[in-house]
C-alpha cells in the first residue's frame, strides 16, 4: 500500500485558496501512485481559525468547501481536516473517496492548554472509525489523539494496522525530536504503523514545522519530510497481519473502500535530515516573518537599524526571508548615537544590499522637548526623555509605513520584553516583532550562525562584539540597568518557561539579587507585553497565547 | 437561620490583602448575627487569576492563606472560594468552621466560552456536599453550577433546602436581570432557597457587578445587594421542610455542623433598586477605571481632551471615578483644530475642575515632516500626515506619563475601534481605553445622561451638538470616511456581537453598502485591536478575551 502525506501551507480563512491547494496535493499524490493521502488537521479552514469557528456562516462555508473537495476525489482516498457540525461542532477528519465523503472521524482528545483552546470550540467524541482499504485496516486520528495512549490502543484493539494522524502541531525548538519519541512509543504500544501528517507555515505567532513522519510497528522511521517547507512524503508500507487477541473490541464503525489500484514498483522513501537547534531557530524565524508578511498582503517591510545587534539580526533574517529588494532599512541617529554605531548601520545595509536611509531625530526630539518645556520645568532628565527618543523613532517608522504600505518589523528581543526594557510605541512599535521569543544570548548565537552560514560578515563583527546599549543617554550600557544577559536569561527561562518561584530559583543556585530584580521587573512589565506586536513563537512558553497573565496582579512570587 | 452574603472587592494575586478583607467580612457577618456567610468564588486569590494558577507556588500560597482564614473562623460558618489541589486542580468552595476547613466542594460545571477559560486550569467534579447546619441542609455550589439545571436538581434530590452559590460572575449590561430570571427558575425547579453571592470590582477588562441575591423557593426576591459596590447582605430565611420523594438520591457527603447560636430578632432585608441601563453603563465604567488605577498603584491619570465628545466623556467619567484632583487634562491643538473645539476643551476642564494645560503640536509635527521630507518628496498628503498628528499627541501624553507617573487614559470608542478609525500609538496610546466597549451612539447618550444627573452642563452642550471630526485635516468629518454612526453601530452590533454574516445582515434589512463597508473594515482592523489598551467590558462581546480573531485571516463574511 502506498501512502502520501501532503504537508501543505494553508491560510486561515482562505477557504478557496486552501481548497485549491488541497486538490492540487491530492492530484500530486494520485500522480505518485498513492492509495491514501493525508492532509493536515483543519486543512480546509487553516489552523487555528479561533473564533471564526463561532460564526455559523464560516462553518457552513467550510462544509461546502469539503463537499467540493470530495466531489473531485476519485481513484484515491483522502483524509482531510475540517470542522464538522453534527449535534455539536467537531474537529473532524473527513474520509473522501469515490467523489463523496465516506465517513467522518471526530477528534477524541481536545487540547486546552498552552496555546490551545479547543474546548472553546469543539466537543470531544468517543467512537472509532476504521477504514478497510483493500486488506488493510486504517484508523484515522487527529493530532492530540496520538499524544496520549488511549485512542491508538483502542484502534489497535479494534484491529487497526495503520494509525493515520492528521495534525496541525505547533513548533517549538526541537519539537520534532519530541514527537518522534512519542510516536515511536505509540507505534510500539499499538504494534501499528504510524503516519503523522503535519501542517507547515506561519499563522500569527505560531509556526507549523511539518516534519511529517511514517514509523513502522517497532517505531523505526520509515520516512520523514523536511521541516519548515511544503512536501509530499510518499512511502510504501506493508502492514503486518493482526494476529493478536482482542479482549474487548471497542465500538468502531468499519468503512470498506475498494483499493483504487494495483501496487506499482516500490519507491525509496525520503528521510529528511534533522536540523540543529540554531538552524531550526533561523528557519522558523524566516518562515514566520515570510508568512506573516505574505499572508497579510504586505509587499515590503521596514526595519529601524541602530547599529546594534537586535536590529542587525532582524534585518539579516528579513533579507533571507523576503529578499533584499523587499526590505527597507532606516537609521535614525540622535545626539547619543556614536559614530561607530552609525557607521555600522550603514555597513550592515550595504552588506545586506537593502534600501537604506538616514533620518536624524534630534530636530523632532528638540521640538517635542520644547512643547513639553513648561510642563517639565524643574525636573531632571530621565526615563521620559529617553523614551521620547525611542518614540520619535516609532513615529517616523509608522509614517513611512502609512505612506508606503511597508510593514514595520520591530526589533526587541525576549530578554528586553521580559523585564520591560523596551519602550511602548517606541522600539515596540510595529506590526510584527520578529525576535520576541529570542533571548538576548540567543540573538548573539544566531548572529554568529548567520555569518558562519554566509561565510562572510553578513552582520559586521563590530556589531556582534559591541556591548549592548540603547544609546538613549550618554555612555549608556544595558548592564547599567539590567543584570548581565548571561545571568538574566537563565533566570528568565526558569521563571517564565518553568514557572519556578523566586524562592525556588534562589535555592536552585541562581544569584538571589538577580532573581529578585528580574522577577519584580517581569511581573510589572505585563502591560507592555499586552500591547506588543505578535512575533514568532520558538519556545514552549512564549509571551503570547501560551502565557496569560493578568495585568492587575499583586502576586510577586 | 441568618445568612450573610459578603459581596467584596478582592485583587488578583493579593493573597494577604484578600485574606484580611475576607476575615473582616466574616467578622462583620458574625457581628450581624449570621449563622452562615458566603464569600465570592476564588475570593482568596481574586478572579480570574489566569495563568497564576499554573504556578505551583501560587496555589500552595493560596492554600496556606485559606488555612489561616479557617483558623480564625469561629462561631460562624464561612463558604470561601479558593483553588484547591487534590489529584487535580479544582475551583473549590471551602467550608470553614470551628477553626478548620470542614469540607471542600468542587465546582462541577466549568465555563470555557466567552471570557472564560476554566477548562485550562480546573478539572470538573461530580460529587455533592451537603452541610447540615442545625436542622437545615445547605448545598454549596460555585457560579456556573447554577447556570444550568443539573447541580441544583441533584442537590434538591439529595434533600437540600438551600442552595448557596459563590460566584465571580462578570457584568454586561443588564446581566443582573438575566441572572435573576435564571435563579428564579432554579429556585422553582429545585424548590430551594437560592443565595447567590457575587464578587464586585474591576479586574483588567472585567467588571464584577455584585447584585448578590437571595430568592425564596418560588423564585421571589427576598434580598438584593446593590450593584457595583461592596455590601454585606443579611437576611433571615425559613427553609421549608423537605417532604418530597427522593427517587434516586445522588451520592452526597453530608457535613454536620452545630448551629453556632440562637436566632435573634428578625431583621428586614435590603432589596436594592435596579439601575437603568444607562446608569449601569456609567457606574460600571467608573468602577472599572477606578479599580484599574488603584489596583495597579497609579495616583493620577491624564486625558487628552480635543473638544470632541469622546474625550469629554472620558474626562467627565474619570473625574467622577477618581476626583478632579487626580485627573489632568491636556489639549493639544494643531493647525486643523478649530477655535470652537479649543475653547470647548478649556471650558470642559473648567467645568470639571481639573488641572489643564495646552501643548500645541504644530512645532513637533513640522519637525517630523521635515525629517521625512526627503522620503515623502513627490507624494500627496494623506493618512501618513494625519496619523502623524495623532502620534505626536500620543508621544507627548506618554512623555507626561513617564515624567509624572500619570496613567494615560485613551479616549477611543467601540465604533472607531471596530472599523479601525483610530491611530495605533496615537489616540490608541494609553494604559486603559475607557470607552473601548461603548458605541459612538452610546457615547452621546451617556454624555447627555451625565449632564442630566449633574443638573448642569458638566460636558458643554456645544461638544454634544457638534458633528464628530478627528480634525486631522481641513474641514474633516467622520462621516466623510464612515457611514453615519446611527447606521454603523447597528451593523457593528449585529456583526460583532451576534456573529451574523454579511449576507444575513443584508437580508436582515441593513443597507448592503454599509454592511459591506463595515465588514471589510472590521476584519482588517484586528491588528490594531490586538495592540489596543484594555478597557471596561460592557457588552456580551467586547473586543478582548471574548472575541479571539486571528490577525492573519482571509475570511470575509
Amino acid at each position: 500500500m502506498r501512502l502520501a502525506l501532503a504537508q501543505i501551507n494553508t491560510t486561515v480563512g482562505d477557504l478557496d485558496g486552501n481548497r485549491e491547494r488541497i486538490l492540487e496535493a491530492i492530484g500530486e499524490a494520485k500522480g505518485a501512485g498513492a492509495d491514501l493521502v493525508l492532509l493536515p488537521e483543519l486543512a480546509v479552514t487553516g489552523y487555528p481559525p479561533e473564533d471564526l469557528l463561532l460564526r455559523p456562516g464560516f462553518v457552513r462555508a467550510a462544509s461546502a468547501s469539503l463537499r467540493e473537495i470530495a466531489a473531485e476525489t476519485h481513484g484515491i482516498v483522502a483524509l482531510v481536516g475540517v470542522p464538522h457540525l453534527d449535534t455539536d461542532l467537531r474537529n473532524a477528519c473527513a474520509v473522501c473517496a469515490d467523489g463523496e465523503v465516506k465517513a467522518i472521524y471526530r477528534k477524541r482528545l481536545l487540547p486546552n492548554y498552552g496555546v490551545f483552546d479547543e474546548d472553546r470550540y469543539f466537543t470531544r467524541a468517543r467512537e472509532l472509525v476504521l477504514l478497510e482499504l483493500g486488506e488493510t485496516l486504517i484508523g484515522p486520528t487527529v493530532c492530540e489523539d496520538l499524544w496520549e495512549p488511549g485512542p491508538a490502543t483502542d484502534l489497535a484493539l479494534a484491529g487497526a494496522q495503520v494509525i493515520a494522524n492528521i495534525s496541525a502541531s505547533p513548533f517549538h525548538l526541537c519539537r520534532d525530536r519530541e514527537r518522534e519519541e512519542i510516536f515511536a512509543t505509540r507505534a510500539r504500544e499499538s504494534s501499528c504503523i504510524v503516519a503523522f501528517c503535519n501542517a507547515v507555515g506561519g499563522q500569527d505567532e505560531l509556526i507549523f514545522d511539518g516534519h511529517s513522519l511514517v514509523l513502522d510497528e517497532e517505531g523505526n522511521v520509515l520516512a520523514r519530510a523536511p521541516g519548515f517547507e511544503e512536501a509530499l512524503l510518499v512511502v510504501d508500507i506493508e502492514p503486518a497481519e493482526t494476529a493478536r487477541e482482542r479482549p474487548a473490541p471497542p465500538e468502531a464503525t468499519v468503512v470498506p473502500i475498494g483499493l483504487p489500484r494495483e501496487q506499482s514498483d516500490r519507491i525509496e522513501p525520503v528521510v529528511a535530515p534533522e536540523l540543529a537547534e540554531l538552524e531550526q531557530m533561523r528557519v522558523a524565524l524566516e518562515l514566520g516573518l515570510h508568512d506573516y508578511v505574505d499572508k497579510n498582503g504586505f509587499g515590503e517591510i521596514v526595519v529601524s537599524i541602530s547599529g546594534g545587534i537586535d536590529s542587525a539580526l532582524t534585518a539579516a533574517l528579513a533579507v533571507e526571508a523576503l529578499g533584499a529588494e523587499r526590505v527597507h532599512c532606516v537609521s535614525m541617529p540622535s545626539r547619543f548615537s556614536s559614530p561607530e554605531t552609525q557607521r555600522d548601520a550603514r555597513l550592515l545595509a550595504e552588506s545586506l544590499g537593502t534600501d537604506f536611509r538616514e533620518l536624524p531625530i534630534d530636530g523632532v526630539v528638540s521640538a517635542a522637548e520644547a512643547a513639553l518645556a513648561e510642563s517639565f520645568a524643574g525636573t531632571e532628565a530621565g526615563i521620559a526623555e529617553e523614551n521620547l527618543q525611542a518614540r520619535v523613532r516609532g513615529l517616523l517608522l509608522m509614517a513611512l509605513s502609512n505612506k508606503f504600505g511597508w510593514l514595520v518589523v520591530a526589533t526587541g528581543n525576549k530578554s528586553e520584553l521580559s523585564v520591560g526594557y523596551a519602550t511602548l510605541y517606541g522600539d515596540l512599535a510595529g506590526g510584527f516583532a520578529l525576535l520576541k521569543d529570542v533571548f538576548k544570548t540567543d540573538v548573539f548565537r544566531l548572529a554568529r550562525h548567520l555569518n558562519e552560514r554566509a561565510g562572510k560578515e553578513l552582520i559586521p563583527q563590530t556589531i556582534i562584539d559591541r556591548a549592548p546599549s540603547a544609546e538613549l543617554r550618554e555612555n549608556q550600557l544595558d548592564e547599567d540597568s539590567l543584570p548581565p544577559y548571561s545571568a538574566l536569561d537563565r533566570v528568565l527561562e526558569a521563571y517564565v518557561e518553568q514557572d519556578r518561584t523566586a524562592e525556588e530559583l534562589s535555592s536552585d543556585g541562581f544569584d538571589p539579587a538577580v532573581v529578585e530584580r528580574a522577577v519584580a521587573l517581569i511581573d510589572r512589565a505585563e502591560y507592555k507585553r499586552r500591547q506588543a506586536p505578535p512575533g514568532v513563537r520558538l519556545t514552549p512558553k512564549a509571551f503570547g497565547r501560551d502565557r496569560r497573565t493578568p495585568i492587575t496582579n499583586r502576586w510577586r512570587g
